[in-house]
Order: structure tokens, then C-alpha cells, then sequence
């Protein structure tokens, strides 16, 4: 990474908005030792579950799933002809590769690269050690513990928006935080992308639901940052999932394809629920995780050598009693690890997805296998995590309660990922010297000194005494989050964005949306 | 470790009384693949956070620290005199450490032990890669949904321990799991120890509050081991605390002397609220805990050179907002960590504690800091896992609800610590070939044969669809575990017990009771 870059990492981010909060809070966020930063740089070492020889055998599956069984290319012919100029094997759409012909293709994608956000202070890097918070992805419903469950709507989805950008502890806007079912679906794209240019300066995503909005997606990058820039830098990701087992369809490869052409990130995710898309055996879903992803990066650097893709995977597991997809357990947190190991020895930036759960409320289930996806993809050394804020019922509902309980959760994250300094300030030798056996530290000089940046401090956990706690009300950390996520939005100010820029994007989205008539599927 | 060893970790436990479970659930806990084990062999390797030279400046810091500031002895002679023979300078109470002289004593230490239950089948080992689930330990008051909180009583302490008896993923009975206020300070340990013996046939641990009650905790264990087998073989733990900074007491260096003297494990534990009882800065409190520890361990070494003894810790932070102590969060999770190196560079058994919260309820705020903490507490190698159930309020609490979610996510941890397999059926490749792309594997042969082991699954957890659990009354995982402890109660069958030795433990009981006056303090 350059010097450059970790500057930027270092530097605390300036344009949050964060009134309401205590001077001290402030000193901690702004100062020197402020936390908020626009990506987290990782201090603490990647968590390598798997010896060399056990990776290796996961890569000779992995090897013999692509030359044996092969992939399926569905209703594509430009990707089949890409695979035919690189040399695999084709029969029908049926794709084979000679073992190593992926991993040679690979080589021409970067290891690390920069996602611009229209707030240069807010630009993220993706790859090395750098980690990058994303809330969550892809719900029809949201919810709250005024309202219960409802579809989303565009209102909701600039809240999410809005809420994320309040954060000092997220670092992207997302893609489709929730569906706005309220808006024709050919449609929805622009009003999603033009949410997260309005309400957020911080990078985002765009839409992958078909080559076209996949291209309007990029069109209004280009109208934000400028046609020549966007060709020469990454300012958008597009997340696209294979068609699990061994299947990559049209709608997938062709917008994967529009964003490598336009030198955009592609996310290539395999969603690979054991026992129904997968072997339900961990190790033969890694495998496959691995030849499918390997398949969906390679392609993007046959669309454009060079371009930006980011190494994705989606494990989970399934309950037997129910026969219910389940998120959040011990398998896919396992899973998760091996996968950044196998990703490293690819040198190719790495999406996971954390704060995971099945429950439809955000209480103790919810935080408990949240928790363990999360600190599962930081210690496998995940660059982009996905779902970092507001899952709840398998990625069914986003909920504004759990949203506000993840982000926070992210900022303990940012601590976690500072790991232990070692120095003589830290060491403390004077401060026995000063207190000696049997005293206190509470006002020895080396606490005051220390004491402001010392300790991440929640804003969802309630650490007061029993006694005021409960003359305070009882509350749950679920209510502390409805009153969070009220007065952020209550006190939430809009980035400044250029008018003439603003202009241009609604034009291009009345064009767009006058161009077709409304669909709803 | 040895085989037998290996294999006493890896048979499943036969005793569990698990009444009202599916069919299902008793073929993955019993079979051949069942998860219920004495105790745990981790299968993943242990997270090193911290590089060798960080390691070796934290070493000499905590040298530093024993040279030159030194540790009180108060009102033990026999530690003094203890400390005087090996060679330590003696100053009034305060003792002063060579660099390198107690590192020297720890080498008698075992690096792990036995402790043996009543029934051999649930014998733990403690050490390597050994793993052992112990309830929470020494709250004054319990809690549940339908009648809040209240002080513990002995029915209460006698409920946790059916509790951890019930369930397949506890591992030890443990010792204060509440403080019994109803009854007299200084008869409680003898119904406290009794309950252990009574209620639970799996290894526990005995009063420390007074060398004499140590004693007795100890002459139980030898009603029910017999006096020669106590004096060859571990059969009792007692956690002793140290009063940082730097100060031993003499309440714990008696109680610990008197477990060493039996050949009974003593666990060393400082307390360090960074900013309190140590400095602020994470790696001087590490520092501390590692010298008040090597002094205490070493203190049982001269005590009976050869006698087992567990390297403990308790780090915690503060808040910086109301000045509380703060449990779960990330400085305490990365001590833990770096504490796991330190051990394993003197080769002793370690204790950690996991599952902590300042919550007061069992809520999102309990399970996200209590998942945090009980991650951090394995991935470092913890060996003796103090407080993996029940812990609210800081310490302050013993909750039902808790107790509950917490021993189901220690049944998570089991397969979590179980890692990923690697092997030619785990990989799977012939379930690829049988599927192909584009299929499922849902009815597949490797499916059919790997499903009913291949996934956790929760009891807490929630996994069905909305609407069904929607129906089914939109209940939270607090209220699922209020009605799962109630049900275990229920259904809890008392191990057998000789009843020879019951009487024996009886007489000793009274006796002891009748020869001393109530006292409440």
C-alpha cells in the first residue's frame, strides 16, 4: 500500500455529522486518536485456520470441479467466446478449464485498488489491509419496533442511507440496502443510485439486475466524477452472484461484464447454501465457492485485463429441524477463514459478509451469530464486508434498530482492528513507578494523560450501575437503538452536491424513466 | 496429551439426561459424530496476535515490574518465608523478583492435568489443546424474565448446577455460580461444595474465602475421591484473586497455599480494571497481570513443587462516559489474546473467561459483548473458560435466560473448535459429479449421508420463516430461553451418588456447621 493511502486510512474523516454528541466523544472521533476513519487499516494479523497441504487439496478440488464438471455459461455467447479465445474447453455452453488457466488469467487483476467516493476524504482502498464496512444488501422487507415488518420502500431506502452516512464507523453507502418496491422495478435502479449520490459522499454501488441498469448505474458514475476519470478509476461496484452449482447465467455475466468494460469492480459472489447449492460438507462448498468465483473474476479480466474484481463468497448452512437456511453459525464462520486464506493466494481483494442472523428481532439471537460472522470476516482478513449493518431474517428485513446496534458493533471493530500498541507509553512502566502496590491508577498521571482515547466506548451498551438503569426505565439495547436511529436521522444534513450535478442526474433519470414504461418484475 | 487422553476427549459423554429431545438430536450428541464431549480438542490452531519482539517487551516489562517495584506479601509469613529461600529480596512485605528467578520456579509446574470427576467419564484435561466450559462465577444476585432480580439463593445455586448438568456443552460444574445469601457467610461453601457433589457428577471447584474453607472444600472432595487418590490426582480447582495492583493477600495465598499443599489446582487470577486496579493502556495492564500472575503461580510451586496450577486473567476496561467497568469489549478481547501467547511461552494452563457483559438483561448488548469475549477467549487458547454461562450485569448477575444461550453457544463453539475436515468425502467431488451444474444436492447420496451431522443447530435460535414464527407468537430468544431452562428443570434427574459417601458428606456438614457460630460477613 502506498504512503499515500495510509495516510488517507490515518487521517480522521471530517465530514461526518454528529451533532448531540459529548465534547469528549468529539476529541475521540476528530483528534489525533480519532477512530473515524474513511477504511480501516488492520493491525492484527489475518487468522490462517488451514495448513499449507489442506489448502492445497481444497485447490486441487477446486482444479478437477473446473476441468471435470466444468461451468455452466447460460445464454451468453460473448462469454463463451471470450472462455474459446482463452483456451478452455467448450461444449454447448458447458465450460472446461485446464487446471492453472484461471489462476494465469487472474494475474492481470490488481491486488489492491482505490474505490473514489464523490468526497475525496471519503475514498476507500479494497484489497491488502484494509477493511471496508457495507451496511447490508438486498432485503424486500424492513422493519422497526414501532411498525413491525413492511415492504421497503424508496423512503426507507434513503433512511438506510442517510443512517449510514451518519456513521462514523461505516465506510460505503452500499448498493440495494432494501428493495423500493414502491418503484417499478425496470426503474428502480436510478432512484437507488441517485439516492446514494444524493443523501452519501461516500462510495456506493449500482445495479446488476440487467446489463442495461448495470450501464445507467455507471452512466450517472460518469455524470458525478466524469467520463475520462471513470475510465480510469474504480468508482462503483456492482455485487453479481453465481447461479450455485456451477452455473453463471446471462443477466449475471453480462453485468459483470458492462462493469469490467468501464474498468468498474465486480463482486463475484457464489451464494452456496450447504446441502441445496452445495455439498453440504464445508470443505466441497469451499472447493466450489472457489472454481466459481475463480470463473467470474477470470472473465471479467477477458472483458478488460486490469479491471478491478473483488474475490466475494456467501456460505451458510441449514438447519435440521426446520430444513431453514441459517445464518450466522459456526460452519460458514469457519468457512469464511479457509476462503481468505485461499483469496490471498490469489492476490485478489476479498468480500465476506458479517453480522449475520435468522432472527426476525433484534435481541440476543440476533447479536449472537451476528457477532460471530462479523469477527469471522475481520479475522479472515476480509477487505469489503457486506451486510455490516442492518440484516435480520436472512437477509429478508432490514432492521433500523439492528442497523444502529451493527454500526456500533463496527466501531468496537475499529478498535479490535487497532490490536495492542507496544510502546513505553503504552507499557506504563512510570505508572507503577508513580502508584506502587496496593494504591489505584484513577488519577495518576499516566491515566490522565491516557484516559481520553483509552477505551471504545459503546453508545448501544448500557454500562451504568443496576440502580439508575433501572430508574431510567429497564430499557433493551433494542430500544436504545430505536432512539438512536431516530435522532440520526432527526439530525442527519445532507453532503453538499454540486447543482449543476444534481441538474444532470435527475435529467438523465426523467430521460431514462420516460423511455420505458414501468415493469414490475 | 496422551491417547487415552484423545480418546476421553472424543467419546461422547453417556450420562447427559436429555429427556424430550428429537430422535434427531440424540443421534448427533451420542453417535459416533456426536458433539457432546467431556471436554473439547481444538481442531483449529490458537490466533497469535502479537510478533515475538512485542511478546519479549511486554516479558521485560512485567520483569521490570518484579525487579524493581516488587509485590506485597501481607500477613503471610509463610510466604515471605516461602520467597525468602527461593532467593527473592525481602523488604517488610514487599518482595522483589531477579529477572528470570520465577520463571525458573514455574518449570515443576505441569503444563497440563487432569482434574477427575465423580464420574470418570466427564474427567477433564486441562492444558494443550484442551478446552472446558465453566458457568459464571460469583454474583450476589440471579435473575429471570418472571421475577426480575433478587440476592441468589442456595435453591438458586442449586438450579445453575442442574443446569450445567443438563446440558451436553458445559463441561464443568464449576464453583460460586451465585452466592447463596441465605445462608450464613461462613457455612455457605459447605453447601455449595455439597450441591456440586450432589447435583452434578462432573469436576467442580471450592471455596477460596478462607484458608479453613479451602480446606473443607478439599476434605469433601476426599470424602468423595478418598484421601490417597486427592493427594496423587487433581480433583478440586480453587480460582484465587489477586488484589491488584501488585498485593497479595494473605485470605488467597493461604487458600491457594492449602489447594497446592493437597496437589489441588489453584487458579491465578488478577483483576485489572484498566484505569482502576492497573493503568490504562492495554499492554502495561497485560504486563501487570502477567507478573501478579508468574508470582502466584510460582507461590504454589514452593508451596508443593509439582502441584498443578492454571495461569489465569481478567482484564476489563471502563467507560468513558459513566465511569463504570466495561465487559465484552474489543481491549479486554485483544488481552486475551496476547495473554494466550504469554502462557504458552511459560507452558502452563490457561484461563480466560468468556460470555461477559455489563448488560442487564439477556439482549442484543449481552450477546454481542458476550459472543466477543467468549471468541476471544478460544481463539486464544484458553484452556479453563470461566464464567461461559449465565454472566450480567458485570459479574453482578446470574441469569437463567442467560445461562441457557450461552450453554448453546458453547454447543456452537464445539463445532467451531472442530474446524473444517479435510477429506475426500468432505470435498466432496463425487457429489459434484453426481449433481452437475445447474441441479441441487438436496436429495443427493452424499447429502443423504452427511446431513444429520453435517450442520450445528441451535435450540435458541429461531430459523423458521417469519410467518410461521409470526404465528407461533413473535417471541424473542429471552423468552424461548426462559421456557428451555424451566423445561430442563423440569426434566433434570439427579446423577447417581453412593450413598455411603452422601451420608459421610452429610455428618461432615453438620459437624462442621454445628462447630461454629452464624456469621454474616
Amino acid at each position: 500500500m502506498s504512503d499515500a493511502a495510509t495516510a488517507l486510512a490515518q487521517e480522521p474523516s471530517k465530514r461526518r455529522e454528529r451533532g448531540g454528541r459529548s465534547a469528549r466523544r468529539e476529541l475521540r472521533s476528530h483528534g489525533p486518536e480519532g477512530l473515524g476513519r474513511p477504511y480501516i487499516l488492520r493491525n492484527i494479523p489475518t487468522y490462517d485456520i488451514l495448513s499449507e497441504e489442506s489448502l492445497v487439496r481444497i485447490e486441487a478440488t477446486a482444479d478437477r470441479i473446473l476441468a471435470e464438471i466444468g461451468i455452466e455459461f447460460r445464454d451468453d455467447p460473448v462469454a463463451l467466446d471470450h472462455w474459446k479465445r482463452a483456451g478452455a474447453k467448450i461444449d454447448g455452453v458447458l465450460v472446461k478449464f485446464e487446471p492453472g488457466m484461471l489462476r494465469e488469467l487472474l494475474k492481470t487483476a490488481p491486488a489492491e485498488f482505490t474505490q473514489h467516493a464523490r468526497n475525496p476524504a471519503n475514498s476507500v482502498i479494497i484489497g491488502g489491509k484494509s477493511v471496508v464496512f457495507s451496511p447490508a444488501y438486498g432485503s424486500p422487507f424492513v422493519m422497526d419496533l414501532d411498525k413491525g415488518r413492511r415492504y421497503g420502500t424508496i423512503e426507507d431506502f434513503g433512511n438506510f442511507v442517510k443512517l449510514a452516512q451518519s456513521s462514523p464507523w461505516l465506510h460505503h453507502s452500499g448498493g440495494t440496502i432494501c428493495e423500493p418496491v414502491d418503484v417499478p422495478v425496470n426503474k428502480r435502479h436510478l432512484d437507488m443510485v441517485y439516492s446514494h449520490i444524493k443523501y452519501s459522499d461516500r462510495p456506493f454501488m449500482g445495479s446488476v439486475t440487467a446489463e442495461s441498469r448495470a450501464e445507467d448505474s455507471i452512466d450517472m458514475a460518469r455524470i458525478v466524477f466524469g467520463e475520462d476519470f471513470v475510465n480510469r478509476n474504480c468508482v462503483i461496484l456492482g455485487n453479481v452472484n453465481v447461479n450455485s452449482p456451477l452455473v453463471w447465467d446471462a443477466t449475471m455475466t453480462t453485468a459483470l461484464r458492462a462493469y469490467a468494460r468501464a474498468n468498474q469492480a465486480a463482486v463475484i459472489v457464489p451464494f452456496i447454501l450447504g446441502g441445496a447449492m452445495g455439498p453440504v460438507t464445508n470443505a466441497g462448498a469451499i472447493a466450489q465457492s472457489l472454481a466459481e468465483t475463480m470463473a467470474g473474476c477470470a472473465l471479467t479480466q477477458l472483458e478488460r485485463p486490469g479491471a478491478p474484481v473483488i474475490f466475494g463468497n456467501f456460505l451458510s448452512s441449514m438447519s435440521l429441524r426446520s430444513g431453514s437456511p441459517t445464518f450466522g453459525t459456526p460452519e460458514p464462520a469457519i468457512g469464511s477463514m479457509v476462503v481468505g486464506q485461499l483469496a490471498r493466494r490469489l492476490n485478489l481483494p476479498l468480500r465476506c459478509s458479517g453480522n449475520f442472523t435468522t432472527s426476525k428481532l433484534p435481541d440476543a439471537h440476533a447479536m449472537n451469530e451476528g457477532t460471530m460472522s462479523m469477527l469471522a470476516a475481520v479475522h479472515c482478513g476480509a477487505n469489503f464486508i457486506l451486510h455490516s449493518a442492518g440484516f435480520l431474517d436472512g437477509l429478508l428485513s432490514m432492521s433500523y434498530e439492528k442497523f444502529v446496534m451493527d454500526a456500533d458493533f463496527c466501531g468496537a471493530l475499529h478498535t479490535y482492528l487497532d490490536g495492542v500498541k507496544i510502546d513505553d507509553n503504552e507499557l506504563a512502566l512510570e505508572a507503577f513507578r508513580e502508584v506502587g502496590p496496593g494504591s489505584h491508577f484513577f488519577g495518576c498521571a499516566h491515566t490522565m494523560q491516557n484516559y481520553e482515547t483509552a477505551f471504545w466506548d459503546s453508545e448501544i451498551a448500557d454500562n451504568e450501575p443496576f440502580e439508575k438503569w433501572e430508574a431510567a426505565g429497564s430499557e433493551d439495547a433494542a430500544i436504545r437503538a430505536n432512539r438512536r436511529w431516530k435522532r440520526a436521522l432527526a439530525e442527519y444534513q445532507a453532503p453538499p452536491l454540486d447543482e449543476a450535478i444534481d441538474d444532470a442526474l435527475k435529467d438523465f433519470i426523467e430521460r431514462k424513466k420516460a423511455s420505458m414504461q414501468d415493469a414490475w418484475y
